[in-house]
């Protein structure tokens, strides 16, 4: 199993690196007229076309772009390039957002003189308008490959975020360098299964795509499946990894002995963006992360560790430094998974503050120091089995409310 | 199939009234010093014994006094009074917890001098507080049923609740007038199944004792399990019934010619303390009435009907009146229900937003002006089957952040 965060940092190395950091691949991007002035269509590209995989929104209102994103790799598994834009989410646009995306890639596809379904489609903004397509296929038109720069499509695809959002690995893989990098948004309606966030993972490893496959699924649900901002899972929520194997390594599959280093890595990058994600939630002011121990499987811990990162009462405590440990308890009773009351344990930080189901008598004034710092640990132990999970979220404050409250109008 | 909303008020009339309405009940409450100032313990008492049923928190951490509770109706499905206190929640406080909340029992038994097992016992406040006994003792010991005033108990059930919550009802059934009336407390924690709400309801119908308990079982379903403030299923919830049978009428049953009568206004006065208890819900402005008509079954218009009133994104557009349908369509998709996207129908009061899946263009203006309202309804229908539910719910606001992150420091 892996444990999030429990990753030594034995196998692979972080780098100043984002998307583009993996041999072969660029990034960039520019203003189309989306938004009023910030930067609002981006790509990711790759010298040569390169397995693909994608895990996609829960929601059943998916948006017209992952219906044309999962076409493209359904076709031979692969992609070369992908095309973002902020803004207008193309969701709830019915057959004219379906006739807009495939636009969008076509137009794309013949900029860059490639095929079509070597071509991704993403969009993330408000529900419900159409495409500007002209100012799409103008934006389009002025891609030019050689004046990529990474910042410019971490900045192109967000939102409502704050911050951009990246993260870069190398490791050695059959003597050959291995790099991974990843560049996401996401900072509202957010909660698992797939958040309205996307996310973009590229490698040069070369690796089996039906193993690369199963290693996104089963790190997405270990990372980006285990924040939560407000509850709310989008419209458009995608996560989609690229490897060109421009690295040289010999083939990675399950049964390669380097394996679970590269797991340890990818699983790195996927986490940080994850985190990175869920620290940047509308309005937060701090980096919630829930440790749930000994609960009876590793489901219930991800149900019960979900909860309390969830719980609306739970984050204005944290956003107000209280140590109120009664509403992780109670969000733990709610949670509806096998548990002994009398046995759990609650700790803030370092702090105990409930021992086997009862209140213990805790420093006041160091709980509130730990909630007071920018990362907020909460610990559960169920003394209930071998379960662990880790999930990450942020407090709920003042903010949140004033952005939501204004978003569209 | 109840439909909370429809009942017409055809069967029974709306009296100025409360849980002591019914023949044969007085409710009151004093100050026993558990808060600063304001009255906090309260009792409810009948002349008689009374057929007595409830519904529990489905919280793993089910407070200590609801094991008191249940185990005083189990002996022989009775009750003669009820004796609540807030402030304190006595939830995770081990054996000493359990001790007390029978302590407090045995004590007002004594006071009283009836039976212990017709006595309920409740509680709701902060969690992990032991109840200062010397305090409830002494307040228990200047009980004087004779002063008993409605109004006073309604105010003693208060934690942050900014107001009463109560109602009653009069129907004629063989001939005899019978009322039902009941209070109500609840504003934060709020969410099925089984909210942090203490809700007590009283009646003096004659009727059978397993009827009564599936009616209640079937009624919260419908009111009191529908709605939802912060999501946090509390420790503490219960709803109690008793019926005393001093209204004289010949024995309700299932098969009596009037029980879907007294259904109707036993569900009336259930949905009227469930809406209260919504449009209290901490920091709230608006009550939320979501309609969700056309579902494949009753049960997926529940469950999306609760997400629509559940999501922090509906929740802050309508605080900040902004007809946002997006987020609407949002909650639908990710309520995990069958439906099909492409005939979904939304409306926000009287004015159609989205017509098969599909936006419309509306007067913006008349949208906000409902959206201003007190009330805000939003109907949606799947065009998919027969299933209907309503859920109620708030608005959540700048307040419900200031509320929640101070509440116990």
């Amino acid at each position: 199993m892996l444990k999030a965060t429990t990753i030594k940092q034995q196998s692979f190395k972080i780098i100043e690196g984002s998307v583009s950091s993996a041999k072969g691949f660029s990034a960039g991007g520019l203003h189309a007229g989306l938004k009023y002035k910030n930067l609002d269509l981006g790509w990711v590209f790759s010298e040569v076309p390169a397995n693909a995989v994608g895990v996609y929104t829960t929601n059943s209102f998916q948006a017209a772009p992952l219906k044309v994103t999962q076409e493209s790799i359904a076709i031979e598994n692969k992609l070369q390039s992908i095309i973002v834009n902020s803004a207008v989410a193309n969701a709830c646009t019915g057959q004219q957002g379906l006739d807009n995306a495939y636009e969008m890639r076509r137009v794309f596809a013949r900029h860059l003189a490639i095929p079509e379904h070597l071509i991704a489609v993403a969009s993330t903004g408000v529900i419900g308008d159409q495409l500007p397509m002209d100012k799409i296929k103008k934006g389009i038109s002025k891609i030019i490959l050689e004046d990529s720069q990474a910042d410019t499509f971490e900045r192109a695809i967000l939102t409502t975020d704050t911050s951009t959002k990246q993260v870069a690995v190398t490791l050695e893989i059959d003597g050959k360098t291995v790099t991974i990098g990843g560049a996401a948004k996401g900072s509202g309606m957010i909660h698992p299964n797939m958040a309205t966030m996307l996310s973009f993972i590229t490698t040069d490893a070369h690796i089996d795509p039906q193993d690369l496959r199963q290693a996104l699924k089963d790190t997405t649900d270990q990372t980006f499946n285990m924040i939560t901002v407000d509850g709310d899972t989008s419209t458009n929520d995608m996560v989609l990894t690229l490897a060109n194997g421009l690295a040289d390594n010999e083939r990675l599959t399950t049964t390669h002995s380097q394996w679970s280093e590269f797991i340890d890595a990818y699983t790195f990058v996927a986490e940080t963006l994850a985190k990175k994600i869920a620290r940047d939630g509308e309005g937060a002011t701090k980096l919630i992360e829930v440790h749930v121990t000994g609960a009876a499987n590793e489901q219930a811990a991800k149900a019960i560790s979900k909860a309390i990162v969830g719980s609306s009462l739970v984050k204005t405590a944290v956003f107000g430094v209280d140590p109120n440990w009664g509403r992780v308890i109670c969000a733990v009773g709610y949670s509806d998974q096998p548990l002994d009351p009398a046995k759990i344990n609650v700790a803030v930080g370092a702090i105990p503050v409930v021992k086997h189901g009862l209140p213990l008598v805790f420093d006041e004034e160091a709980a509130q120091n730990h909630l007071s710092q920018e990362k907020v640990e909460l610990f559960i132990n169920l003394e209930d089995g071998e379960g662990e999970a880790v999930a990450w979220g942020c407090d709920l404050t003042y903010d949140y409310v004033k952005i939501n409250a204004s978003y569209r109008t």
